[in-house]
C-alpha cells in the first residue's frame, strides 16, 4: 500500500469525532455513534497498513494489558494478545483457577488489584444470560471508583472479547470483512443478509454473535432478515435496537421463521447455532442454583428441540437460494461442519471449503479491531498519533 | 510532581550505602541495613513519580525475571509482572503443574536451568512452616554455583514474594503507606503500632505477615504491640529481633493477650488472622508425612480452637478505642470481613468500607516496592541510573 | 570476548550459504546442509557473544513467538522463551488446555488461527511415535496455505522443538558444547562417540534424543557407536542417514549390543534410556484406540524386558573403559540417577557429580541455538543484521 494512500486515510479519520471514546468502555456497538464505529474500522486498517509497511505501532514503551477469560479461547485469546504487543503492552492474564479471586474476592477489589499498572482490561464472559455484561459494568465501575479515588493513576477502559449481549470485536472483524470484500462501505446500501439459526448437536451456544450481528450490520442501509424456528428468539432490546437502526440508515429489518425465505436473493449469509434466550435465562437460574439434575434436563429438552430442526443447515441448495447463488458465507468460527466436525451441523463441508479462505481472511482482522479499540481509548487524538508514526517511522522488524 | 523535586529525591539516594545489595537476595528486611531499606522506599519512590511524569524506567532492552509461585496468588502476581514490566523485563513462571519439576529435578538443577537468561527470581512459598526460606535459599546457593561455576553468566538475585518468615513485599508497601500517610518516616517516632491476631474462619493462614510486621515496623522508633490469644505466638528469634530493633530505634515491643489492650491509644491497627508456630510446624511435619487423616483432625482442633475467640474482631468499638478514635487501619487483603465474605471474621464490614480506600492505596505500592528491589540488586550506582532517566527521559507512553 | 574476535565470527558467516534457511522450517539436522547446520552453530556463538558483550541482539519491535507444547517442558519452554525475548518476540503459548483445539477445530485452522501475527512457532510434540513430526508437518502445511491464500501476511516457521524423530535443539546444543570442549570442529575428526542405550526405572522415553544424536554426531568425521541391548532399535532410516553421513564425513558408524564394547577408547558418551522403535508404535496404536487394559499390560512387559538390563548403567567402570578413562559425559537431562532421583537408574550419582558442571554447560547453549535457529530462518543476510547490530550497538542492559 502506498504510503500516500495510508496518510489519506489518517486525514480521514480527522473528521471522525472520536473524544468520547477517550477513556471510554467498548461494551456494546451499538452505543457507540456512527462516526466511532467508521473510527475503529479506519484505525484498524491503517494499523494493518502500517504492518505491511512495516511501521511500528508500538506507542508504549512500558504498560499492562490485562485479560480476564472467563472461559475458554484461542482466537480471541491471541487477538488481544496481539492487539496489545502490537501497541507495546504485555499482556498479565487474571487466571481464576491460580488466583485468589476463587477465595472470595470482591469484583471490586481484585478489579482494583490487578489494575494499579493497567492500560486496559479486556473481558470475556459469555456463558451465563444475564452475567456477562453485568460482570463487565461491575469491573468498569470499581475502576472507575479506584480512579476517582486517587487509587489508580488512571481508569483503564473495558473492552467487552464477548459478553451475554454482544461480541463487538468479533462482529466488527466481521463487518470490516465485509466492507473489504463489497468494495468499501457506501456499497452496502440495499444489500440482504441473513443471519440465520442452524442446527447444531451442541446445545447453548451464546446468543452474542447474532445479537452482534443484527446490531451492528443494520447501521449500514441493509436488509436484516433474522431467521430461527419458533422458540429461538433473541433478546427483545437488540431486535428493537436492530429494527430501529435499520429504518434510521435506508435499510429494513425483519424476522422470519424460514432459513429458506432469508436465504432468498441474500448478498451475505451468516448461518449460526444457538439456544433460545429462554434457554439462557433458565439455564443460568440453574447453573447459579446448582441443581445438575435440572440443567441435565434442560440440556436433554433442549437438544430433543434443537433435533428438530438439523433441516437448518447452511447446504449447496440453500446456497442456490442466494443473490447468483453467490452469497458472502460469514462465520465466526469454529463451525460446525456436517460429516467434519459433527455427523450433522451448521454447514455443508463442500459450501464451508468453498469460503474457507475468506473466513480466515474475516478472523484476521480481529486483531487489529481490537487494536484500534484500545488506541482510541487510549489517545485522545488518534489521527496526531497515527501521523507521527507514519512521519517518524520506526520499524517493526528491523 | 516537579521534576525538581524527584531530583532531590535522587540526590538523597546518593548519601544512603545500597552497595551490599548489588547482586543480593532479599530474603527479609532485617537482615538488611537502615540505610538499605530506606533506599527501597526512596527507588519506590521515584519510580512512582516517574510514571505520573511519563518517564519510562525500562532499563532492560531484553531479560527474563522468572517466577515460583508455589500457591495461588493474583496480587503478588501481578504485582511482579508489573515491576519486570516497568524495567524491562519479561516473565517467564515456572509453573509446576506443567513442568518437569515434578518429575523429581533437583532444585540445584531446575534452578540453573530456569536461570540462564534470568536477571531475577521471585519466589513465593508460604505454605509450609521451615521450608519457604529454606527453599528460597536452596535456590539462591544453587544460583551462586551456577555463577561460580561459570554455568551463569551473572548471579540472578531472589526477591521473596512471601515465605513462611516474612513478606517483606507486603510489608515494605504497608510501610511506605503508613510513612506517606503520616507525611514522614520523622513522624513515626513514638506511634503506637497494634499487630493483632484476629479470628478467621479458616485456619492456617501464614506467619509471614504478623512477623514480618513486627520484624519492620520496630525500626522506626515505635512503640510495637503483638496482641494474640494464648497459644498463638510466633517465631522466637523474630520477636526477639524485633525487640531489639524496637529498643534501639527508641521505640517499644510489647506482647499481649488482650486485643483491647493492644487497642488503646494506638495509631496504627493492623489485625489480622494466623495459624500458631506450633500448629503450623505440627502441620508441615504431617503434610510431609502423607497423613491425612492426622491433617483433618489438626484443621479441626485448630477451627474449634479458633472459634474459641471470635471476639478478636476489629469492630467499631474496638477501633473506638484508639488514638482519637482514628488509628489508620492495616490489611494485606484479602480480609475476612463479617457478614460480607464470611459470616464472622477479622473484621466488621463498615470499619473495613471506612478504609478501603486507603487499604486499596496501601497496596498500590507493591509494584514499586518490587521494582525497587529489583533495581537495587541489579545496579550497583542506582542513583546514577535514575539520574540517567530523569536527564534523558523516554515517554512510557508515547 | 574481543569485538574484533566477534566481527571476524561474522565476517565467516557471509561465506555460508544459508539462503535455504530463509522462510523455512526447522524440522531434522539431516535435511540442513553441513553450511547451514554450521551457521547456526555461528550465530549462536555471536548471539553469546553479544549477550557477554551487553549488545541488545532485539531485531523485532513487536512480534509474536507462538508455542505449542503437547507435554511437559521447563527447560525447552524457558530456553524457548528467552530465545524469542533476546530478539524481541513475545511468545504466546497454545494451551490446549485451555483453549477450544480440544473441541475439534481442525489442525489447519487452528494453525491460521494462532498464526495471523506469528513470527515463528516453536512446536514439542514427541510423545507418540509417527505423531510429534507429522502434526509439525501439517502444521507447516497449513502455514504455506495461509500464506499462498494471502491470509497470512508472510510464513511463519516451525522450529521443532522435540518430536518423534529428531531434537535438533538440544542435540545442536549437545554438538555446540563438544565443539567447545575439544576446541573446534576440525578436532572432532576420528573421536569416538558413543550413545548408548541406558537402564531407567520409567518405560517410554522418546527416541528423538538417540536418533538426533546419530543424526547429527556422524556429520563431523567421527566413530559413531550405537548402543542397546536387542530389541531396543531405534528408526531404520535414520541410522542409515546416520551411517551414510559417518563415512561421507570420514568417521565410521557401528551399532553394538554391548555397552562395554561402545565404551572402549570412547571419547564422549551419552548414556541414555529410550524405548524400543516397536513398543513405541504399539503404544501409539494401543493409546489411539484408547485400549487402557492392553496399554497397562504394554508398560508391564516393557518395564520387565527393561528389568533384564539394569547392568546397562554408567558407572565408574565403565567409565574406566573410555579414552583415558575421561571420556566427555552427556545427557540431556534430568537424569536418573542411581541412588539420587531412583534406586537404580541410567548414571552413576558419582559419574554424574563429575560432570554437573559441564552438563549445565551442555543445556545453557540451548536459548542461543533456538535464537540462531529463529533468526536464520527470518532474515535472508543475518551476517548483515549481525554487522548491523555489532556496529551500532544498543545495550542490552542500559
Amino acid at each position: 500500500m502506498k504510503k500516500k494512500q495510508v496518510q489519506e486515510m489518517i486525514y480521514q479519520l480527522e473528521d471522525l469525532d472520536t473524544s468520547r471514546m477517550y477513556q471510554s468502555d467498548f461494551f456494546h456497538t451499538w452505543q457507540k455513534s456512527d462516526e466511532e464505529i467508521a473510527a475503529v474500522f479506519r484505525v484498524a486498517e491503517v494499523l494493518r497498513a502500517f504492518r505491511e509497511m512495516n511501521i511500528s505501532p508500538r506507542l508504549y514503551d512500558s504498560g499492562m494489558g490485562i485479560s480476564i477469560f472467563k472461559d475458554n479461547s484461542t482466537r480471541t485469546r491471541f487477538s488481544y494478545a496481539s492487539a496489545c504487543n502490537m501497541l507495546g503492552l504485555r499482556v498479565q492474564d487474571l487466571d481464576e483457577k491460580t488466583s485468589q479471586i476463587a477465595h472470595g474476592e470482591t469484583v471490586r477489589e481484585t478489579a482494583t488489584m490487578i489494575a494499579f499498572m493497567a492500560e486496559v482490561v479486556g473481558i470475556r464472559d459469555d456463558m451465563y444470560i444475564g452475567r456477562g455484561h453485568t460482570y463487565m459494568k461491575e469491573v468498569a465501575e470499581a475502576l472507575q471508583e479506584g480512579y476517582d479515588d486517587r487509587v489508580l493513576e488512571q481508569r483503564p477502559p473495558v473492552i467487552n472479547l464477548q459478553c451475554d449481549i454482544d461480541h463487538p470485536t468479533q462482529t466488527m472483524a466481521d463487518m470490516l470483512h465485509v466492507i473489504n470484500y463489497f468494495g468499501g462501505v457506501e456499497n452496502l446500501q440495499g444489500k440482504k443478509l441473513a443471519m440465520s439459526w442452524a442446527y447444531s448437536p451442541s446445545y447453548g451456544k451464546p446468543l452474542s454473535v447474532p445479537q452482534g450481528v443484527i446490531g451492528l450490520f443494520s447501521r449500514f442501509g441493509m436488509d436484516i432478515v433474522l431467521a430461527h424456528p419458533e422458540g429461538y428468539s433473541v433478546m427483545e432490546e437488540v431486535e428493537q435496537k436492530a429494527a430501529w437502526e435499520a429504518e434510521v440508515s435506508g435499510g429494513s429489518y425483519q424476522r422470519t421463521d424460514s432459513m429458506e425465505e432469508a436465504f432468498a436473493d441474500a448478498d451475505i449469509v451468516y448461518p449460526k447455532s444457538w439456544a433460545p434466550f429462554s434457554v439462557m435465562e433458565e439455564r443460568t437460574a440453574l447453573a447459579e442454583s446448582g441443581n445438575v439434575h435440572e440443567l441435565d434436563k434442560l440440556e436433554k429438552k433442549c437438544l430433543e428441540e434443537n433435533a428438530k430442526h438439523t433441516n437448518w443447515e447452511c447446504t449447496e441448495e440453500m446456497m442456490e437460494r442466494t443473490n447468483n447463488a453467490n452469497a458472502l458465507y460469514l462465520h465466526c468460527l469454529p463451525a460446525d461442519i456436517t460429516g467434519v466436525s459433527c455427523r450433522q451441523g451448521e454447514v455443508a463441508s463442500s459450501v464451508f471449503d468453498r469460503y474457507r479462505v475468506p473466513l480466515y481472511k474475516e478472523a484476521s482482522y480481529k486483531p487489529y479491531i481490537i487494536a484500534a479499540m484500545i488506541l482510541l481509548s487510549k489517545f485522545y487524538d488518534p489521527s496526531e498519533k497515527l501521523k507521527d508514526l507514519i512521519e517518524s517511522p520506526f520499524p517493526r522488524v528491523y
